[in-house]
């Protein structure tokens, strides 16, 4: 399977993440990348590509230009009020709250967020779009004949919004995928989650829509973040009315457990009628991983790929998270193993 | 007139501020009491009360049971979670998102607040019980018979919501003045804002509500904190219907524009027929403020207390704002100096 991947991915990193009320290292940080490439070359699984250039008019297919215009100029902004640190958004519009977009940049940082654990740097917009290219670039291989690709963004973007950032992520790679299988011809495109935490962006992007049926497995948010995202009781409104459906899982969750909601899932999408797939791939649900509450175990996730590659789906690989570093490659590629393995 | 303080607010100061994408130490700090008091003393007013014993059921009055529930325990909840740093809020409820009060303490933190700059310390709920205990004690001298006293609170409150905190505020002592001056008799209660920042907490505690007059005089919301709140358009809702007016000025507003809007939220108190008043007194109107952006002048708030004393009204005093930390106490003492100056 194609792999499409850049180095631009560096351009994001963040000096810290609010972490027990301190700023930290980020968790999501560039060696997840490296070692994700190390386990690809050491499966060889080196048909390599780059990312093709990114039509900036594609993010509006799934953003909101005035998200899009804040994102693309908030480092100069920021700058030119004299700040330079990391752009962490300190004020938010919850509860009962207007919803204005303000004219500064302080109060636009945060009424185009939902989280403060994420940080805007310099390299962000760069790297973000470098990362959605990735994601498009992928899927066009897939439109293109090829049964399955592998985008490795960085950074990741389930968690991006219509018009809002956090998660550590900004501009919504999975999103841009399945708009992009759409706008090449299929009919109905899924996405499946299967990263430990709720895809909250891309079921708030497709919430409406009955052209993408969005399916996530991952911590309960009653528990877990995002919080407040990802209850059953959320499965589409208006045309997208039954278009997604959430898996949440408790703590502690098995492999056993997981796989039954994995199974329900992929019965749900061939139900659907999906003419292709986007895996929102992060392998968080893994034992070790640092913030995150399941057990699964590294060979899991050959039987993980396995399943997904049997759904005989035109199938792009977007990554998502995973923060046990030393791992995350493994894991990753043992999904793809497994997916190539078990494709017809 | 009566100040009523207490040392209690030492217990509250967090190791950090986010500015700048860094942790620095708190605008809001101690120091600022220190100046007050001696400011207090320097011009004579030691007719000094100690708060009451606050009755918790109070807070309920003004408070959502959940939120109060969730401040009480939730340092305690935090050192179980096996975290020890200041507690920061991190993920937030906005725009599109569920409303469901989260079960672990990380989701409540952020579910029951609005910013990320003010942290929960080991000491928050029990300086900002005193902080509440100081206001109720100050409303309840007004009550008696007193004109005016002074409430030197600290915590601040009058960012502080329904069922949330933020802006460094926990417990909105303004509120707790303004319904104890309604069960001590009062049929109707006015609130004047005139700290820097919009009151949204106040604002949102009785929107709904006909029996208090909240007027705000503020930088506009759509240049500065807390910038989903304090439209001219926001004018109360339900049985409150037009008993909320803002006044949003901006940034690099003289006295004399200042002034105009003060005259004018002081008629209309006139108009509505209050039998009380509360000020939220910050002084970071100040032209030297560090993070504001009016330009009164230290002799200025002389006028500004002249004016609230001409009204008339029994009259609590709750400390707010103000950052200019060498200058706050002249700034504070000398509204209240105006304000005995004036007073009938």
């Amino acid at each position: 399977m194609k792999v499409v991947r850049s180095d631009d991915h560096r351009l994001h990193f963040p000096h810290g993440e609010l972490s027990d009320g301190e700023l930290v290292r980020p968790y999501e940080c560039p060696e997840r990348w490296d070692h994700v490439v190390a386990a690809l070359n050491a499966a060889g699984m080196t048909d390599v590509v780059e990312p093709e250039h990114l039509e900036l008019d594609l993010l509006l297919r799934v953003h909101d230009p005035a998200y899009v215009a804040f994102l693309r100029t908030a480092w100069t902004e920021w700058e030119e009020s004299g700040r330079h640190g990391d752009m962490i958004p300190t004020c938010f519009p919850t509860r009962r709250m207007a919803q204005h977009e303000p004219l500064e940049i302080d109060g636009r940082l945060g009424y185009f967020s939902f989280a403060a654990e994420t940080a805007i740097t310099d390299g962000t917009w760069k790297a973000s779009i470098a990362s959605a290219a990735i994601a498009k670039t992928a899927q066009k291989h897939v439109s293109a004949g090829e049964s399955a690709a592998f985008a490795l963004c960085r950074p990741p973007g389930h968690h991006a919004g219509l018009d809002y950032f956090g998660g550590y992520c900004f501009i919504n790679n999975a999103a841009i995928a399945a708009q992009g299988l759409l706008d090449d011809g299929a009919k109905r495109v899924a996405v499946l989650d299967i990263d430990f935490h709720h895809g909250n962006g891309t079921q708030d992007i497709f919430y409406n829509r009955s052209d993408v049926f969005f399916a996530s497995i991952h911590g309960d948010p009653l528990s877990e973040f995002p919080y407040f995202s990802g209850f059953k009781e959320e499965t589409g409104a208006g045309a997208g009315d039954g278009a997604t459906r959430n898996y949440p899982l408790l703590p502690g969750t098995t492999f056993q457990e997981w796989v039954a909601a994995l199974d329900q899932a992929l019965r749900e999408i061939d139900e659907y009628g999906a003419e292709a797939l986007v895996v929102s791939l992060g392998v968080d649900t893994f034992a070790d991983d640092p913030i995150s509450s399941f057990r699964l175990a590294t060979e899991d996730f050959l039987m993980v790929g396995r399943r997904i590659g049997r759904a005989g789906l035109p199938t792009v690989y977007c990554m998502e998270g995973g923060y046990a570093v030393e791992e995350i490659g493994t894991n990753t590629v043992n999904v793809l193993i497994g997916h190539e393995d078990a494709s017809p």
